[in-house]
């Protein structure tokens, strides 16, 4: 029992001492880090690609599935990716120190915000490697520190990532606290982590729903929540009818495993028919199994019949719930009931409707005449997101750099008092 | 037990179901509702003052202390204030579905984040009874539903305020559930609401310490905390000497029980002496008790010794403990280890100085050449404030209409799809 808390107790210290540096650290010195961490990712790919080895050796040993398989494995190309990411956080504008909403008051003062790093941040991610190198980058470039717990069946990969990021924070002259590694696995460090609210700002977790729901009952401190994505499109009657075909074949085929993936098509009983036909033809040939209302059912003889239930599900699969609407009421209803608030696209033509859905539709993005594929950190211009928050508190949508910012007023008088 | 569970999840549910009308209610409609609570005030003085003599009188039957007397008191005057205080809610810009941030990506989508409501606040709030009407008028207008809970000792106060709010709703034919006051004064009353995750989107405790400690370690949502003031005026040896006479004596003893009063006078040792000792002579003649470091105590011999308690203490009276540092960085090293990051300010006419302080304090309000006392929303130009957060998490500082809500991401595509 002791000794875990009392690890995790000396790296929260460590990280609140590094913070206080790294708060106050220049663009030149944090944009160095990430170049630096670059570049020993890709002297070391050979290195990283060993460890990333073993911990596929001992996945496929533990027979886990093929989608965590593909989510663990790292290879060429994706540590490439992973290179390509640093260098671009290190291009963005430095959030850090930037002011807005300067203006003058009555009394002669003026006030303006400048914005600040957030402190410490706890994250807790399963599987993905890369979580490590992109959740470290934003945090020095926004001067956050971060305390890293990757799932146990990333170790290796994620030890091996860490060297390279302690390696290009010192020679950035950077405290290399600045980002840590929860090297035990044990189950144990989660808890004690979540519970350091002395040392630790908030805590994003990243995974499964379990996971989540877990960490927002025990933790002491706010909790940026990644949780699921039911997303919809909605094809108004004044959609363009091939934008529709396209936009909702897009959103659900594109990748079946992510959470910006559409999982329910709302349709409005007078979209055109022919391209309805169409679409629904594409999402046959691509073997997308459809479970429909009654009236899509008279659409085609293999859409199934959806329950209650599968109007609540984020599927990750190539499943697609579909129901026939009378109205774009409807629609918006049925998404504010049944959705996640995380990513809902309307294709129409007509303004009003399209104004409608982007005001009452209360998801973390909410899109017209796009995919809902495009709800991500680097489409939306962050260089890379540290997650997706479907809460409402502080931060929603694609968290990147400005979401691991908080704010504070700066008030320039001129030897003001007030009465 | 049963029963108060029963109530609070029962005001939860009303609370949600109104939120979701008051999230999309017009301008006017949430404007009209604020103008109507005003004149309802107005119409019921009487009735409103009568309210409060119960109160006063139970309190003074229970020799509450003058300070909380003071803060239960209404008058004629202090109710033109809260109905002044509506007036001004009501001409301030609606944040909800304001755009900001829109721009064009490389895939042709553009994007754009849009100000939406938190949905319901619970307030947790003692004695002053006005927090009733203004907590009320701000939610109203950034679209929350709020569930109130005064402090018992001014419930018959907060009951005829919040018939006032009823009737206005009603008149401005909203959900009269968007605001809620527990009546019932049971403490279980407030273990509920912080449990009830289902139909409270954050907490706002305003109160002493020990509520709000004690509300943090409870609730299951996020805790916007208006926790204490240790402010500090840092006189530089740059700075203009009766402008440091000014801003220091009127941060000190404006008023003394606020969080935004001076506790801690730091002053560089080149700071102008002459200055100085005119700044000792009033506060001594203003009966204000100074507790200084060593070399302060040379300075005056009423200048007792100050304790390493007293510098994070927050006095709320006519004391202040006071030090004197060899530099800039001196004072700010003392600001961040003892400050409680509420508001500090530097008095300087040197850039530098005073670039550094902005940077490197941390602090929700960091002021150049102003007083302290100008940390309130009021002076902000948020027409009022909900409380003044010392946490950074989602809003700093003080807290208005735009403090009260979230944001969604809008895309705006003409039919893009994500490769």
């Amino acid at each position: 029992m002791g000794s875990i808390a009392e690890l995790i107790k000396i790296i929260g210290q460590k990280a609140r001492l590094a913070s206080e540096t790294l708060r106050i650290a220049s663009t030149d010195q944090k944009n160095n880090a990430l170049i630096n961490i670059a570049s020993q990712i890709q002297q070391n790919k050979q290195f990283i690609l060993d460890a990333n080895d073993l911990d596929l050796k001992a996945a496929r040993e533990n027979s886990i599935d093929d989608a965590l398989l593909d989510r663990l494995m790292l290879n060429d190309e994706r540590l490439d990716s992973v290179v390509e990411g640093l260098h671009q956080i290190s291009t963005l504008v430095d959030p850090i120190g930037q002011i807005s909403d300067f203006k003058e008051r009555p009394s002669g003062i003026k006030i303006g915000k400048m914005m600040v790093p957030l402190g410490v941040i706890g994250m807790i991610y399963e599987s993905r490697p890369n979580v490590t190198v992109d959740a470290a980058g934003l945090c020095i470039k926004s001067g956050n520190a971060i305390i890293l717990r990757g799932g146990s069946e990333a170790i290796n990969s994620n030890i091996a990532f860490y060297s390279c990021i302690e390696r290009g924070l010192e020679e950035a002259r950077l405290d290399p606290n600045s980002v840590q590694l929860i090297k035990v696995t044990d189950r144990e460090a989660v808890t004690e982590l979540v519970s350091a609210s002395d040392y630790v700002d908030a805590i994003i977790p990243r995974g499964g729903k379990g996971l989540i729901k877990n960490i927002s009952m025990n933790a002491r401190m706010p909790v940026i929540k990644h949780l699921d994505g039911v997303c919809h499109t909605y094809l108004d009657k004044d959609a363009d009818p091939q934008k529709g075909v396209d936009i909702a074949f897009n959103g659900k085929t594109r990748r079946y495993g992510v959470c910006n993936a559409t999982e329910t098509l709302l349709v409005h009983k007078d979209f055109d028919s022919e391209a309805l036909s169409k679409l629904i033809e594409l999402f046959i040939k691509k073997e997308v199994e459809i479970r429909g209302c009654e009236k899509s059912q008279m659409l085609s003889n293999v859409i199934k019949k959806a329950t209650e239930d599968d109007w609540s599900e984020e599927y990750l699969a190539p499943i697609l719930s579909m129901k026939i609407v009378d109205s774009v009421d409807e629609a918006i209803s049925h998404i504010n009931t049944y959705g996640s608030a995380h990513t809902d696209a309307i294709v129409t033509e007509n303004n009003v409707n399209s104004k409608k859905f982007l005001s009452e539709v209360d998801s973390s993005s909410v899109m017209v005449n796009a995919s809902t594929g495009f709800a991500d950190g680097f489409e939306y211009g962050f260089g890379a997101e540290i997650g997706i928050s479907t809460g409402k508190f502080h931060v929603r949508g694609p968290v990147g750099l400005e979401g691991l910012t908080s704010q504070k007023y700066i008030v320039m008088g001129d030897g003001q008092i007030r009465p």
